[in-house]
This record gives structure tokens, C-alpha cells and sequence, in this order.
């Protein structure tokens, strides 16, 4: 599947993409009441971290599978934020995420990439992988997820 | 399709499912955390509440879908385990949510209720419904899910 | 949720949604392949049936997921269609299914329905039950899906 | 994330997987009467390739995107099926499929592979490629998928 790789072309069309998204995602306070921030912007590519904290648990102590897909939810907007012109806001239309591991560890990174940006819809995938002392990381979830842009 | 909503028979195992569900709910930490309550608990139909708080927001001042799907995740995890034995636990494998309108409103009612209650493996659907003073209830978002049960 | 249910307001803007929807179904080559004809058609919704074919069978010798997910995105796309103006054409942009049941039976009947017909994308949920002489019909797949309208 | 594509770790339990992958696909009817066939089959990655045919498209001349899934849910399937020991089958619980361009080509691709290989469920990734002559394979769907495995 290299070749599919190489047709994505991951290119902002905005020079000033990276302060458009981080301001963008200031303006998120539900990322400040979890304690989420974001990590790596690169054009199509987002990264977000949040730290393990209790008061974003489920009955039995792991993060809230809600919490994970916030962060990336988040991680995929942006992604294809990152991609679209200066005067464009997206939303996302719908996702679907697998949890394959419960979300227990110390800290949470969720990547959302692009697969295709469209003229108004973008494609992504994203992954959240949990990182705990002395364990190896462990993907927990997967995603796909379709954005829709509009005019601000 | 009315013979298929027929075979539903949406039973409790457990005379005693909506204090065990409602036990569990309480342990979720993270409800309290965002102001969410359980309200309507009956054998596969479970009805969480959400009232607006700027603290969800994303960056137009709607609740992010994220915050949204930690409500309906949780409703359709507690219709799938009003319906097992009492020494069994659930946990999502996976869900996909599609967001029809903005979350903005005073309160979100999401409703979970169980499409089929296997051994191993629950399907639930869930749907979310925004409320405003002086404007009809508004469906904003669909979910399908499934859920797993295990041995406590 | 009733109150939902009674905003969704499902109505043909085209009179001729009928012959409309039945004339781009007879293009579905894919269709006559598989055996599958197009029964009920109302303003966003729209029922596709499937008899039993061994020619559509996997491993074990049930109906394929894919060709069970064939009729259902036919019918939700074809629900779709039934509420546009005359001048568009649908695709389906994603669709996710729970395959809730094995596609054993003599007859499969998908139906597809409307929950948001948007500007550009309409929701649609769909649900495929099996029918088979001297059982309770059976639901085996629930679907939810995202159409998007576009200018022919 | 290279880390957690290091953690991977897919190595076949069965060392005769190759042969019983082969011979289960064999008797899915359904790909001979749609005309796909196996490529490759390595240890949690199977590739199944589909040549075009008018009597599987949709109303536009597309190959219909059910067909599309039908091919990809089976390399996701066989992907989980490599892994397994001898004595075990799967069966697709759900998958969600993103529809990224339309299936127009003169072959397509389906590659599956395993994210994860639990005891009672895997998760696995599928991508479809269009291939043309004289451009560039573009990639046309994303899938998503959870497969169960249960003894034969």
C-alpha cells in the first residue's frame, strides 16, 4: 500500500496553519477542564496528550472511553484543520472508534492524521496510545472519522 | 418492522439491576465531573442527563462531541448491563456516533437502550436530544455500540 | 424520545420521489447480480428485500456481511434520495453495521430511514431482519449512515 | 507512534495458518460469483483484489460500495483468521467503512491487517486501492473492523 501513501500529499494550503489550529484549540475549554494539550502540529498531522487524572475516570478506575474519543476527536478536527484555507471552521460529521485496551496509564497521546482533505468533507484515522512507567506503549483505541469544513 | 421490535423481550436477569446499575454509575467519577446524571433506569433502556456548562465547550461555544459521546457511551453501557447477572461488568469494544446538529442547548438527554443482549457481546443504540426553552427538542446525535460483558 | 421522533418531519420536496428513486435503483447493475429488488418506497424510507442465494454465501454458509450491507446502503441511500430535489444524486460518504445475527433465512429485508435530510448530508439509519418459514423474523443488522447530495 | 506499530508483534500461532486461510476462502461462494481472489496472505495482513465488472456497479457506473466492503471485510476476517489457532473461526461483529472516492478502476485492493489479536476479539485496519492504467493508485475506503473468534 506505499503507493497510497505517497498520493496523500499532506500540504497546508495556509502558511500560518500552526498558530490558526493552536489558537483554535485555546478557544476548546472543555481541553483545559480535562488538562488536555496539544503536542505536535504538522500539516494533516495532530498530536494531543492527556495526563491520567481520576477525576476522568469510569467505575473501574480507567479513563472514560468518552474522554479518550475527546482528545482524538480533537486530534482528527485539527488535522484536517490544519489542511484548509485561513476562512474555514470544520465540525466533525461523525466517528467510530475501537477501544482495544482499557485506558489505564500515565499520560494518553492521541494522533489524528489525514487519509484524504476534501473540498468539504476530510477523512482521518487517529490512534490513542497510553504510556505508563516502565510498561511499553500500548495502542488503546483506533478511529476513523469524517470532518466537515464550512466558511467562518 | 414491527415483528423484529417485537423480539426484543428486553427482560432483567437481575431482579435487582437498577440499584447495581446505578451503584456502577456512581463510581464513574468523571459524571460528576462534568455534571451528568442518571435519570430514566429501566430492563435495556437507560436515560443520562447533561445540563449545558461552558466548561464542555468547544471552540464555537457548543458541547464537543466528545462530552457528548461520554453520555451515550455511558447509556448505552448501562442499558447492555441492566440486562446481565449480577456478577458481570461490561466494558465498550467500540462505537460510532454521527453528530446531525450542534450540541447547543440547555440540556442533553441521552437515551441507550439494547437492540440485542448476547452472552458475550451487547448491540445498543443510543441517540441524544438537545433541549432549549421555547424551541422543540432536537435530535444531535445517533450511536450505534457494542459492548462486552465480563465476569466481575 | 418521541418528541424526537415527531420533529424529524419526513417529506418529499419532489412529488415524483417514486419513479425517481425505482429508475436509479434499475441502474444498480449490482443488484439484479445479487437477486435484490426495491418493495416499499416512501417519503425516507425505503425497504430493499434479498432471498437466499447459495451464489452469495462465506465460509459457513450464511449470506456475506458485505452483500447483507449492499441492500441496507441501498436502502438508506435510496432514503436519501427520496427526500431531494429532483436535480441531485446521493453517495454514501461512510456507513458503520453491527452484524447482530448470522444472515441465515429464506428472505432478508433491509429498510433504510431518514433521521436528518441536511443541505449537503442526510443521516439515515437502517436495520436488515431475516425471515424464514416457521421462525420469528430476526433482526441481523443495524446500520448508520452518512449520504451526501450532490448537483448532477 | 512507531513505537506502538513495534508492539505489534503478529506472529501466527498456527504454523499451517497460510493453507487454512486459503482453503475458508475458498468456500466463500460470494467471491467467486463477484470474481475476487486471494493475493497475499502473511501472518495478520491478507490482500484479496477484485477486478472491475459491470454487474457490480451502482447507478453511476461505480463499483457499488457494498461490493467494496465485501472484499475488505473479508481481508479484515482472514487477517484475524491468520492468528487464530487451528481450531477456531471468526465472524465479523461489526465494521465501519469511510467511502473516501468512488470505486472506479480496473482493479481494486483490499488489504486487512490486525491491530490487535485478543482471545475473543481482533481488531482490524482495511484500506481499498483503485488501480488504473496510466494513474496513480488512489485510495478509495478505510475500514474499521471487529472480528470474534469462537471454536469450531
Amino acid at each position: 500500500m506505499a503507493s497510497a501513501k505517497h498520493a496523500l500529499q499532506l500540504q497546508a494550503k495556509d502558511p500560518n496553519f500552526e498558530p490558526r489550529v493552536r489558537e483554535s484549540f485555546s478557544r476548546q475549554v472543555v481541553m483545559r477542564t480535562i488538562g488536555a494539550t496539544m503536542a505536535r502540529v504538522e500539516p494533516g498531522v495532530i498530536e494531543i496528550r492527556l495526563p491520567f487524572s481520576e477525576a476522568l475516570t469510569q467505575q473501574n478506575g480507567f479513563v472514560h472511553a468518552g474522554i479518550i474519543t475527546t482528545i482524538v476527536d480533537s486530534a482528527c478536527g485539527y488535522a484536517a484543520l490544519s489542511l484548509t484555507p485561513p476562512d474555514v471552521d470544520v465540525l466533525s460529521v461523525e466517528f467510530k472508534i475501537n477501544l482495544m485496551n482499557p485506558a489505564r496509564g500515565d499520560e494518553f497521546v492521541a494522533e489524528g492524521h489525514v487519509l484524504k482533505a476534501g473540498k468539504s468533507l476530510t477523512f482521518c484515522e487517529g490512534k490513542v496510545v497510553a504510556l505508563a512507567d516502565g510498561r511499553p506503549p500500548k495502542m488503546i483505541a483506533a478511529m476513523l472519522a469524517t470532518i466537515m469544513s464550512r466558511a467562518i
